[in-house]
């Protein structure tokens, strides 16, 4: 919790932009369940609400770098205050991209609704969905409560996501192999995936950024999922 | 160009800032040739390099977001110079993430190293790089010159590189349908060639920043390329 201040427009003007990202939190959950329901159903509808939602989680994004702006040419803040509020623009910069993560595998159930999606697949892409939702709500949460600690555990999670997408990966080639009919939807479920799991690590992005706006330093050591290998590890797939 | 100040330290701290930003870019548009050249060749020596120089760009985003955070603080700056610094956080931002995209790249050389990469393919791939680098110059250019209206001008023609990219998917899935042993190795092309559409992006983001950094407000009208649109656009495959 950053210390209270004399100003109390100040700290409602910080509260205004906490609650701006919770609010852009809660929509780009809501758009990333959507975006796989839509999927998985083939719901061209849900499909096309989730599009459009993302503009409004781009307006979001835009008003909250707007405002920090303001806010910091006029309050001057400096130390936790600060970090407080370039620590919003970040995340808020996450959860949009979040949010185009939805979008595009909203926009990809069009180019699956001719073939479906074969029931095991989909339960795999909706297993996915559910861990990357569950890390994204634990951030979102670690953020609320101010909790550092809880978000650097978070960070620790990722693994997971990715085991589960590198399975995925494999059994979306395997079906390719077997039909080559599978192989234009296949790629557009392979996409998807990936879109998918890359919400992990945008939520491990601001589960790091509430960890330096708490501390004013980075998380130490590196993080679990090693993208600095030259392996091929989950994440090349 | 920003006003001169009379403070002539705070003039050599952005001008510093500027500096580091366009030794980013220098080295992400290296790490970007270098990792297509990697993968055509299936040169995993150069991709191991690539690899290994996504840690300085990533140290370099950290370096510049921490040094602006400390400028902003002492010297609390406010109109064209806040907008200079904060555009400095965001412009970090996105090289950073084309550093990813060709590390994601030359993480790939080896997932493919077994069949090589078709002769045609890598032309193409090589075409879309190409196109992609000099998008990713031009904006650099535009930011030490200062330039917002060539800036907006890049903001047009990301169109080109989303229509090689089409023609792109198109090939790999047609390579992948006539021999099934081409899928795997496919795939991860069809990555790579995502990955290098993607600085596309970035570079357009850029141009916009440069744009709102010189005049304070967003570039008129919405991107060419129309994501919003829920028919299958290029950038949905």
């Amino acid at each position: 919790m950053a210390p209270s201040h004399i100003l109390t427009a100040f700290d409602d003007e910080l509260k205004y932009l906490q609650r701006r990202i919770s609010e852009m939190g809660g929509l780009a959950e809501e758009m990333v369940s959507e975006s796989v329901s839509a999927l998985v159903n083939t719901d061209t509808e849900l499909a096309e609400k989730v599009i459009k939602d993302d503009l409004v989680l781009d307006e979001a994004e835009r008003e909250i770098g707007e405002k920090a702006v303001v806010i910091i040419a006029r309050r001057q803040p400096v130390a936790a205050d600060l970090r407080e509020i370039m620590g919003a623009i970040r995340i808020a910069s996450d959860l949009e991209r979040v949010g185009d993560m939805a979008k595009n595998t909203a926009k990809r159930v069009i180019s699956v609704q001719g073939s479906g999606v074969p029931r095991k697949l989909a339960h795999g892409i909706e297993h996915l969905s559910e861990l990357a939702l569950l890390q994204l709500k634990e951030v979102l949460d670690a953020y609320t409560s101010r909790q550092a600690d809880k978000a650097s555990s978070i960070r620790e999670r990722d693994d997971e996501i990715d085991a589960i997408y590198t399975s995925l990966f494999r059994e979306l080639l395997t079906y390719m192999m077997e039909d080559p009919r599978n192989i234009t939807s296949c790629t557009h479920l392979l996409f998807c995936a990936k879109n998918i799991e890359r919400i992990g690590d945008h939520a491990t992005n601001i589960a790091e950024m509430i960890y330096y706006i708490a501390t004013g330093s980075q998380p130490q050591g590196e993080r679990p999922k090693d993208d600095n290998s030259p392996a091929v590890g989950s994440d090349d797939l």
